[in-house]
């Protein structure tokens, strides 16, 4: 399954340099996926092809406004390029009263069916699950209700290994059982342990996606071993009394949480418009995590 | 005094090409005036160049999102930045209520204060006024309540020529009421006409914003003679019905009102996204009205 993420915005709350404000595209295997959407997300996706007949799920992680105010041109666009099913909106309280707000005064009325879905930041817990992907909440600190999210495959079938089955003989019935961790049971009475017909599945893939907040740990267990951490990191550590003013995380929190999370990636962002250069910011995250990479708009990360 | 226009977004609803939503950046002497904020403005500015410190006024012409979603994330963006003065909203009803919203879920207090001035579309009126410039509002017809913009420099003072000041010894506490258009009566009682003293100044200029509109000629007379005329063109004329359906108006109706309005100049934009050629947009309004051009995103135009 093709699990890939891509960066739309990768800057803080004042755009600069021509990095936009936050918004990433996951894409698993056709589906698309939109975690917060900063000013501009529509035009980005234009710039980067982003295709977005198959995104049904916008997750917002809180309302300050470099994280929705591209929601608002987005949902219209669809609108008038005559979009019909339906768009799922994941986020705090108040997101669909603004929306809604929008509307009444553009006496706009939508081609399609909007459905909001609160996340609430009182404990983390399954906000959205299909047949192959379950996405949680995550309980992130900041100045107003903020969850980050995190999306996780769910544990895949384990592989035939198809010349045990000829060898066997066993019938093409059987199959999804022993896909699904079943033994199998000779004619004769005999029984084929399942390991000896399967191979374990590909490890499950995660993507945890981690912004506003400081340093907290409070989620550390339930983003453990996660395959690939979004964790903003808006500051160098020599502006860490800002980061705290702020509610923000500097480059070393971040990293500290990647890998006290046993994570197999950190991507950083949420840039403070004071840094042009952000060299300075992943050397300080190499220090404690080697596998940073930065988030870069416009870059694709498989997970 | 210099006077020119910046598009910062020439297209209409959907961006496309690389176009983006409607704003168009005013620059009289030094003093900024954004006409319209669609989507992406404030990075747009970034892009060109824009000084934002002296942005006191902005005017919005309707509230369809293509219009004004970039008004939260410019506010937004000068509040991170530490402005401290007035910044004025004049626009719609509406308008105060959407910005105020979205500032009671981000629980944002603004350093700076906002006034917001009500503009309504039941009859032009001056909406704004300072000592070198007249801004009134434009009714036009579109979905919801619209106006446009008329900017208007005041007439300015009669030009001294300085041999006749010298050799009829003309004492300078005199100038002020000679450049008024008073004549000068000599020490000997003999008068001297203003017009043997004094050259006309330079005429008054003016710029018309008109977007988003149906054909209408109901503010002919308001801009008789206007130096620059913008108007929206979404069209060409194969789209007619389309145009009318909208309540937008094709590239022969906006030099329609051009021609019939004695315009200087003509400038279209508000390009449906249908059109990624633009070319075709121009030769149509040229076969009724010579001096068109086309809205082009960073290019300047001296009113």
């Amino acid at each position: 399954m093709h699990f890939e993420l891509t960066i739309l915005g990768s800057n803080g709350a004042i755009p600069a340099y021509d990095r936009h404000p936050t918004s990433h595209f996951l894409n698993y295997n056709g589906d698309g996926f939109l975690l917060d959407c900063g000013e501009g997300t529509q035009m980005q996706m234009a710039r980067y092809n982003i295709k977005r007949g198959r995104l049904d799920h916008i997750f917002i992680t809180h309302l300050h406004g470099d994280h929705f105010f591209g929601l608002m041109g987005l949902i219209t666009s669809f609108n008038l390029n005559y979009r019909e099913h339906t768009l799922h909106i994941h986020g705090p309280k108040g997101i669909e009263e603004i929306v809604r707000a929008h509307f009444t005064y553009a006496q706009t009325q939508l081609r399609y069916p909007i459905e909001f879905h609160i996340v609430t930041d009182d404990r983390p817990q399954v906000v959205y699950e299909n047949s192959q992907l379950t996405v949680e909440s995550i309980i992130l600190r900041h100045r107003i209700p903020t969850t980050g999210y995190l999306f996780r495959e769910k544990p895949g079938q384990r592989k035939i290994l198809p010349e045990k089955i000829a060898l066997h003989e066993i019938p093409v019935s059987e199959i999804g059982k022993i896909k699904q961790g079943a033994d199998y049971t000779m004619p004769d009475g005999s029984v084929i342990a399942n390991h000896d017909l399967t191979t374990d599945p590909a490890p499950a893939r995660s993507y945890a996606f981690c912004t506003d907040t400081v340093y907290t740990e409070t989620f550390l267990d339930q983003i453990q071993g996660v395959s690939v951490l979004y964790h903003e990191a808006t500051f160098v550590n020599m502006h860490r009394e800002r980061a705290a003013e702020t509610m923000h995380s500097t480059t070393t929190e971040a990293a500290t949480i990647a890998l006290k999370a046993n994570a197999g990636k950190l991507i950083v962002g949420h840039y403070s418009a004071r840094y042009e250069d952000l060299a300075p910011l992943l050397a300080e995250c190499k220090e404690v995590f080697t596998n940073t990479e930065l988030a870069i708009e416009g870059q694709s990360y498989i997970i």
